[in-house]
């Protein structure tokens, strides 16, 4: 497994080589940054060398296509994804993630047949470049009712869809948080095939019910009540050699450095990457 | 377009030689019939032999695959499947269809994204034998609330349905008194092009408010409020020109003998399609 | 049937506008033109309100990807070909075509394999916009050993091609020179439903022997030898009702400016059409 | 990895419970066997309880679908495929394999389009089952110019073939004795994705020029020239965790007992399996 970093909770973590800098300075291997900010001022061979000359890899790109609204903002979205997935396949990036949220406002039903059928269109473009795509279910339970028609928030639930879309490259985005929310168990982890895991974030929780656990109220990986070890141990098991990338929402921007944060995630990975046995 | 019978509301149409030549007997080219009844006693070529005789063909069969409860019965289901679509080809019946409940104690999305595969491995099995299927949606709006969840009803989600499953020969089961039950027009009829009408139910509803108008509560096509002429042209508009079959669905079998029911439908046939131009 | 023109044969059109004009003014419907040239000089909303100001419709445009050589071509094309179908949807084009040489000089089983690969993301990402894509056999017996492996071109094969793709929004171009050199009857098209139909070339043969029949030999539909009234009559049957265009390849631009071209084809297909009742 | 047998080159294994026995004593823990011969005389819970009582699953079943010749013979074959499938299922069996001739009598690109067509629909019925279907290349070079027109014998070709099927479950079935046979490096097969890897066979070849060596003059794995411990070493890279099969096909059966084959291919798969650190 590879050490990961995306940007969110780190605060300002500067321009793209500085972030790949400093990822590289606490031993992340990954970096998740978007492809605008990537080859800004740099042609895609630059950006490649860039990543090479500090030996770190990029971990995810975010889907940009927007299939949760109409027609029109998808189809809209379709030219840009293959001109990014060129870029990504250029760059040696292998995952394109994108989240669902657990409620929706529009009807479940035929929110999820159109779901279905952009999410295929999308994964069958981005698997011509070689390109997975990972579906990140989303468990804390304020978001379930938020909006008004509960949608899916399961791992099981994210693996049917998975298999509705029924594409080869598609599987799952397994964020420590959700997997925590949801109440899942470290075998429910080991039973996945390791095609089935496209990317991982890690966070924590706070001390709290997990009923009440924010999705935007979470800690450093490590900091807090989940059991990192074990979900670590779980990957282990299902052979997944992927990026683990830490990802924190927060409601407010960190107070402290970036570099601080970077450092206070790395030494908790030392530990938790060592207990795991990895 | 081929006038056909299928057995509901038509009372005891006896076994299947005797339905088939009374619906020879009444000018109706097609029947829809279960393949149990009709292949009981007599070989599949037996079975050909009979239709052909009385120049009668197969209109639709119906989706035996239970693919709307648990994953065991859904798998239970599919050897049968490749069976009953291996003798449907042989009695030269193009048409496999199946209806989906307005609402559902499942919860929707989960429950669409199983729908979702499950009919597409459906329609693929079918496909290698040449049938298509047909999925019908369920207008009548006491059903939109008869279980838990709303699902799908309308014209449009059904074929964004089909869209989400994405095989060639899906298509959908118009139903006119669904088309009523939605307040749809001739319009969205003629809009669609003629594979994606897999087969046409026919009936009628009595003059009471739309929302009023029971599924099972339906009369002889031609004997109630249902504009049929305007649905049978933009029929033709279409190019359609498969089966439409008269399905009388009634709390109380017909107190009138089955030929009786024929008589009165074919006289209304003879009406409804002179002035639809057909 | 919309009677359209292609370029081919024509000689100089001019420039969109006097093509367009030129082909309204001769009673044709609908044109097939590169996007290129139709939107030069012009945005999309203007394209489309010159098309409709001469009441002719964009018939087909062509499919740009390169879908025959290296995997590296193939994917460079793929950007282009999602923005080309945006416009094209925009234009209200709903076909996109492409043809198959009937050798190669690749290896022709893995070749087959690759092309059904490709053509079927060409498919999926074209039927995103709702546009479908015809699959035009190629029958002069030269070209069939031209290069070193035999590869298809009997319209049996290609239709196999299409089922190998696999999409709801493949079928063929059907063109009555590849119709004639494969020595298919008028049965063999009456067979088809119109789905199967993407778009339809017209065109004749000289009075030779099927065998020496040139792809570049080719003469104006209804002055050569192939029975053109059987051809559209099948076509009716079939219930197609697209364009019918008009591509005339020869070795030399033709001598006479192409109004006369025009002209004449339309005295020819006023007759064709008339004697084939459509 | 599981250490595995098939029949082939055992000589006489006795009946499905003797097999089975003499697999468990030679610490093989998995093997193919055909359902017919393992149900034969039990119900497939006592099947499921005699794999279990002896420590061994079963590996993979054959595709008994005819893919390769006619559509009548594909179509009458898909019934017991599903049923083939629902019993494989309840035995635990994951892997279903068939093997792709490098040369056909069928003219090769119509051949390929069918059967991309045709493996997919048979990996769709597997796949509802949980079963993954592995497709193995040939290569002895006597093969490739055996029957008419010389088909596909390469790694990169089948994973091409692979593709173009587009299914999630499908990929090789790896035999060492066609990757030597294809003069292929252990490079070849570390670049695999675990997920791209069904089934493997294992067996070794004769000192004789890689041309010369016959489909049918293998010898056990480990008593040839094939490197098998960098074979099974690259396999242990990618991830691969399922079955490793010896299948020793031959030109007459064993002379010595099938213990004493058994026997003898333990002795060599400690060794290798040792070698390779496995």
């Amino acid at each position: 497994m590879i050490r990961g970093l995306t940007k969110a909770g780190l605060g300002d973590v500067g321009n793209a080589e500085q972030y790949i800098a400093l990822a590289a300075k606490y031993g992340f291997g990954a970096v998740d940054i978007d492809m605008g900010s990537l080859t800004k001022g740099r042609s895609v061979e630059e950006a490649a060398a860039l990543l090479r000359s500090h030996g770190v890899v990029l971990g995810a790109i975010g889907l940009t296509v927007q299939w949760r609204t109409t027609e029109e903002e998808f189809l809209a979205g379709l030219p840009a994804l293959a001109e990014q997935a060129a870029i990504a396949r250029q760059l040696g990036c292998t995952a394109c993630t994108t989240y669902i949220l657990p409620s929706t406002d529009e009807p479940a039903a035929p929110f999820m047949a159109s779901a279905v059928r952009r999410l295929r269109l999308c994964a069958q473009i981005l698997g011509a470049y070689g390109i997975r795509l990972g579906l990140e279910f989303v468990g804390p339970h304020h978001l379930r009712t938020r909006w008004k028609h509960p949608f899916i928030w399961t791992m099981a639930d994210t693996l049917e869809m998975v298999a509705a879309i029924g594409e080869p490259n598609v599987g799952l985005l397994l964020d420590c948080y959700h997997w925590y929310t949801n109440g899942l168990t470290t075998e429910d982890i080991a039973r996945l095939r390791p095609e089935q895991i496209v990317h991982v974030h890690v966070n924590d929780a706070p001390d709290v019910p997990v009923e009440e656990a924010l999705d935007n109220g979470r800690l450093i990986a490590g900091e807090g009540v989940i059991d990192l070890v074990g979900f670590l141990k779980a990957l282990k098991q299902t052979g997944y050699a992927g990026a683990v990338a830490q990802e924190v929402l927060t409601q407010q921007p960190p107070q402290e450095p970036a570099e601080e944060r970077v450092r206070r995630t790395a030494a908790q990975y030392d530990r938790l990457f060592a207990e795991a046995g990895i």
